[in-house]
């Protein structure tokens, strides 16, 4: 097994709750039931937390590095919420050794359908595969250094 | 714009109908239906034909070839059926001068839902701008030189 | 328990078949999976047959009726085939005793998305709670009497 | 044309937004687009408020009762969110004449898929043609007087 899926959280793995009727995250991440849709090989998949991106901070950032330095694999997807995506690209970013780092994530949850996560789960695991050692985020169809990763909080697009 | 999309039809373009039961070609591709979900940048879409391909001769494949290299952009990725996709790929390879060619498709059609049209798509957007020029299949989360695209029609994959 | 929910096949229970690219019957049929996304109360549910309604025989229709003479449930809800709906109906009306007996479908499968099938049997099931005794359909929002139901093919309606 | 179908907001109607991450209401109601999937018949549909219902006052309460009054339709479904929807029934009950009016609504939004919405206004249509006058809820698969209809917060339900 050469690549590894690394879940964090964000909008990706939210649910709908019909208590509190907002989104929530439930027990489990949506990664293998993706993959299982999409008809993809089956990377190893850990689920590190379960964060809102704007809740994470530069301690989880230094666990999701040691989750990836400690990985047998080269090729790492990290799903992110894409409120703080940037800062972890950006953290990562020059720490990882001769890996290949994606950061992707959602702005739809899966879990409620005509959702992006397929899409970017998709180039996600492409990228992982020919891109050089680095780290990048993959959104809107397009690839990223971590330098040039930034949200455009309003339009919700990467690629404004 | 720099990346072209032809539709040349495939599973993945199937509608079901009610009147005969089986699965029939809309009037419309969902090709940028697709690409909306996935709040994809928008490639050029051009809908070239609408076959089963198994029903794709070397006309159609000659048509098809064409269309690529009359085309101002050097990214191209092709949606195609899975039964021939093998066959379509070797006639491109070596005639699409320097540009990057892949073919993609899908064995769920995306009107159906839960179909693996979306994830297919987003990695074959990103293997578009990411490989060499050349003619590739991305079908399982996987990139495939057309010389080593073959489809295990008992289990449906391209990665057996 | 009142309420018994008789499956007998027909659209509404049919999956898509990569293998074969048509559409066929499943393990299992779908009944259950759609009371639980309607929230409903959980009827009794027995799985009597899976036909494509087109290719029932009287034979089968005997045995729905002995199905439907031994519950000891009153309130009968029978998913068919939209077929032969209206021979099954014309079958079982004056035989059925003191029950209240709805037929209902769907002209799209459960599966696919987007279906008809939980708004017809949302309304059968309460159609079987509301009728007095005899055998109806309960197709588009409307109840028809067996003597009644008649599908325009052309349409896929059974309000023309 | 006898059904009336009033729209008044609650969950069923949501949309996620993708900007505050919450379920907001978006521009239209989907109750033509549900009606259509459900391939009901096309009763007239009056969007009469956007309102959660845990925000509804009396005044809208009359609001609603004057739209039933006014209508010339007998038959009428009333969609509603299911916080205060037994409050809303007591107010309308014993002031609508000789008409036929039946609440309903959803737990999980119709535009997040796999939802309640379908199955519960298909039990609603079919109430609204065959309960005698007088005010109901259909949820659950089951018909409540408008004295009996009582949610279980906690479980989401009204036939605890």
């Amino acid at each position: 097994m050469t690549m590894l899926i690394l879940t964090t959280g964000g909008t990706l793995d939210k649910i709908h709750d019909t208590y509190t009727e907002g989104l929530v995250f439930g027990e489990n991440s949506h990664m293998e039931e993706l993959l299982r849709i999409g008809r993809s090989f089956m990377p190893r998949i850990e689920n590190l937390m379960r964060l809102d991106s704007l809740d994470m901070t530069d301690n989880d950032r230094e666990h999701i590095l040691q989750a990836v330095l400690v990985a047998p694999e080269t090729q790492i997807v990290i799903t992110h919420g894409t409120g703080t995506m940037e800062q972890t690209a950006k953290f990562l970013s020059g720490r990882i050794g001769d890996k290949t780092v994606i950061l992707t994530g959602s702005m739809r949850p899966f879990s409620l359908g005509k959702s992006d996560a397929g899409f970017n789960i998709g180039g996600a695991v492409i990228a992982a595969q020919t891109m050089p050692s680095g780290v990048y985020g993959v959104m809107n169809g397009r690839i990223f250094e971590a330098s040039e990763l930034r949200k455009d909080v309003k339009a919700g697009r990467f690629d404004g």
